[in-house]
């Protein structure tokens, strides 16, 4: 992470001429100073001219063409959004990518959004309907024409059907399915009968499969004679009449090989299924460590159902990664696009629980209310303790509940990361006593309270280490989201410990 | 989210035989229910069939193929361990993926990872070395035989050469290359010379290139006859004489192209290119917006360097959301790895500077001494109010950085956004005031506090929401990880403004 590229391309290489010796002033030494200041000149224009070219492809590709949304379109939109100019507008956002579509849905509200979605029109691409929010997407369909809407769910494939339609309630449900044709409603409504969050869900229907004793050259020939193949694909599965996989056949590897070969002789058996119940973290979990591009999706008797690209997996990567971090947070899902009231209460019960942990540790203090009574610098000092201990242990908190949703925290090295945690917890804890019982002795003069400000440190940071492994550790054990509920368990620990110790050796010792 | 299939393959739609009206005795009416009875069971004994069978497959293809490292053989390799079995060892370990050898690798330290990784010994398949943490792999290569690693080095793509040689010291770095075949080193040399977390460091040199003015077939014969290709990829560009990229296309699109078209007709010339300067988040971005597979690299010139495929991507957002949430708990990166000084040494400057703004919120409550020396009570229900507000302005921070990191949140909508959290910020603020207030009223029976407390509620929790979306989007602007510096900003203005309103409203009115 700290390699420097001191020569690489990029770096900035441009030095400034070395000032010459003072004493020099001789006419050759002046003429070869004139020279080597010149060449020094040329090599920088050379260099800064390439830089500028860098800049520019920097500039230009990275910005504008990488991304469709740019900052000055956003501005461009805006503007033709205030002026209602409908053509302006049009043209500023038609030449968008689907995902960009989407984002820009997502950044409006209320009339801008509804604008939006009228100028898209009948031009509206069904691929943005995928890359929506699912609260917006509720909001964007009814803004929708009806043959629009038909249209595009004729032109997406089954998975992403399925994924929008099963976000919707009951009755835009059945609406919605009526529009499919015949074929394609029965896959849609079969997918939506899976358990959300699960392969059945993720799957698509559309794949490419042959028969074990084909050759390469049949299978280029159905390739290029078949019409209804997915959009793109990347593995061929090759299957026996039962419709069990047998074999995945990458593309690349069809492509390399003499037609007469037989796909059996250049498949790959050793591959990974993914049965039709299988939870989506499960098979995001299986991607990511064995790099798949598609998996086959398998029933109970181990037939063929549907396959899983990496473009839908990369989707749930990024939904469990966000779960994991706004649960940590203390926030239910999907709470950027939330309504105000929705988000209002959602945030309510966490605070709500929150309040309750405050009030124990509040009982706490309470029970020493003459302890602080007699010594008021108590009261000041004590929420230092308090605090470290929180946010010792949510630093260990934090690295368990990413190691455990990333499978790196199993009962091998379980133990040995919780004793790590508790030494760590005690070296640190043994450092912030010196220097917070230090702080004391300055600020209040009583070397007294600053050995009960060190011993509370001490304990509190140690307990913080051992709270902050065994609770998730635990709560995983019990089957639940250690990302939901630690955080509440370990603040109520660390607060209690911490305002305890502190008060009660102050109770005990000062007197 | 809340979409449930009831009928569903995967429910267990199983209802006990309702039972029959009391009232009924006669004869006929029994058989009937006997029978009944009957075709329930029957129908229940098939529906548990299926059940079982499904069950079976979940257990067995979920668990013991789909990850290689299942706890029972978790076990098995801890007892091989113990007892100084390595031929157990070898036999247990040697059917895994590289993958799986990474996580077992990762899961030891010491003794026992040195003797796994002797034991696999000369069978050690390159591929782990990519798999494994970047502390662990500089722990590892040391162990590994010369031999060993030179094969190693030979049979990994320029990419993941590249990434291990770069978190090497130069030392070890100067040695390996040195093994490197002359043509593999120059190409590996020139990687490391791009900035580390750059598209040039992610990109492999490996690719398929053709010129425009070739037909389907010449390619599928180039490939087919062509030995030095990568071991797999998805797209091949099509470049002009200067190697400069004119079109992408995919092989299902090659695949089911006649020969004689010229691939010029078929690419796809709207195709998105990644400087190879461009920072490794931003390709991630990209990748995960436009749904990309593989990318092709270009310099300066607008010329191919390289591609990107989509499991090097993959690597990069797991890295990126880990580093987003590690860093709202205040840890830095890779600790779970981490030695123990190491990890205690990262930890410590974190709390240390927690420690600071606990100082600064305990001075806060020190101007306030002599108030809380006449009502203790104050003391005591302090931390509430500063408690409550830190939580609620955590919720808002953490939607606000999860949001900037994803691109979510833009000029466009961030007023929204603060006036939205806002909002929601002094809604609750309310509820909880009347709550809070309630409790301190049942509590000290003192009317005059509860309203001390109401008041300092809803202001504490009005700014939590307005600092915890001002705070993120600030530092965004100012260039600054929002994930670093907010947590510490946020948590010290509410318990600065926790601590300040509740002690001030008192001294104000109850004194």
């Amino acid at each position: 992470m700290t390699d420097e590229t001191p020569n690489g391309p990029e770096s900035p290489n441009v030095k400034a001429a070395a000032p010459e010796s003072k004493g020099a002033s001789e006419n050759d030494l002046a003429v070869q100073r004139a020279r080597r200041a010149k060449r020094k000149q040329k090599k920088l224009k050379r260099r800064i001219k390439d830089l500028e070219q860098e800049l520019a492809v920097y500039d230009s590709v990275a910005a504008s063409k990488l991304y469709g949304l740019t900052p000055e379109l956003e501005r461009a939109v805006a503007e033709a959004l205030a002026e209602d100019n409908p053509r302006q507008l049009y043209r500023l956002v038609r030449p968008l990518h689907a995902a960009d579509h989407a984002d820009l849905i997502e950044r409006y509200s209320g009339r801008a959004r509804e604008r939006l979605v009228t100028v898209l029109g009948r031009y509206f691409d069904p691929e943005t309907l995928t890359y929506l929010d699912d609260r917006v997407r509720e909001e964007v369909i009814p803004l929708l024409d009806e043959e629009v809407l038909k249209l595009a769910f004729q032109k997406l494939e089954s998975d992403d059907a399925v994924e929008i339609l099963g976000e919707l309630d009951e009755e835009e449900q059945a609406r919605l399915l009526e529009v499919l044709p015949e074929s394609e409603r029965a896959i849609v409504e079969e997918g939506l009968n899976y358990e959300d969050e699960t392969a059945g869900r993720l799957m698509q229907r559309e794949l490419v499969t042959v028969p074990e004793h084909w050759t390469v050259g049949q299978t280029i020939d159905f390739l290029r004679t078949n019409a209804a193949l997915p959009n793109s694909f990347y593995d061929i599965f090759v299957i026996d009449p039962a419709r069990r996989p047998l074999g995945k056949l990458s593309l690349s590897r069809l492509l390399r090989t003499k037609r007469p070969v037989l796909v059996e002789d250049i498949m790959q058996t050793d591959f990974h299924k993914v049965p039709v119940v299988m939870d989506q973290e499960d098979v995001a979990m299986l991607f990511r460590q064995y790099g798949l591009v598609s998996a086959p999706v398998i029933d109970a008797h181990d037939r063929l159902l549907g396959m899983i690209t990496v473009d839908d997996v990369v989707e749930v990567m990024n939904e469990e990664a966000e779960e994991d971090i706004l649960r940590l947070g203390g926030v239910a899902n999907d709470d950027l696009h939330g309504g105000l009231l929705n988000t209002t209460r959602s945030r309510f019960s966490w605070l709500a629980v929150n309040l309750v942990t405050a009030i124990l540790a509040s009982g706490v203090i309470g029970a020493f209310e003459t302890t602080i009574d007699k010594i008021v610098a108590l009261a000041i000092l004590m929420p230092i303790v308090a605090s470290m201990g929180g946010n010792a242990g949510t630093q260990t908190l934090t690295v368990a509940v990413r190691a455990i949703s990333m499978r790196e925290l199993s009962s091998t090295n379980a133990l040995k990361f919780v004793i790590k945690e508790m030494t760590v917890g005690s070296l640190n804890g043994i450092m912030f006593a010196i220097i917070a019982a230090g702080v004391c002795w300055l600020w209040f003069g009583d070397w007294e309270i600053a050995a009960v400000m060190a011993l509370a440190m001490v304990i509190n940071l140690f307990v913080a280490g051992l709270s902050g492994t065994l609770i998730p550790i635990t709560l995983e054990r019990m089957k639940v989201d250690p990302a939901v509920a630690s955080t509440v368990f370990l603040t109520t620990v660390t607060d209690v410990v911490g305002f305890f110790t502190f008060l009660g050796l102050a109770a005990l010792f000062l007197i």
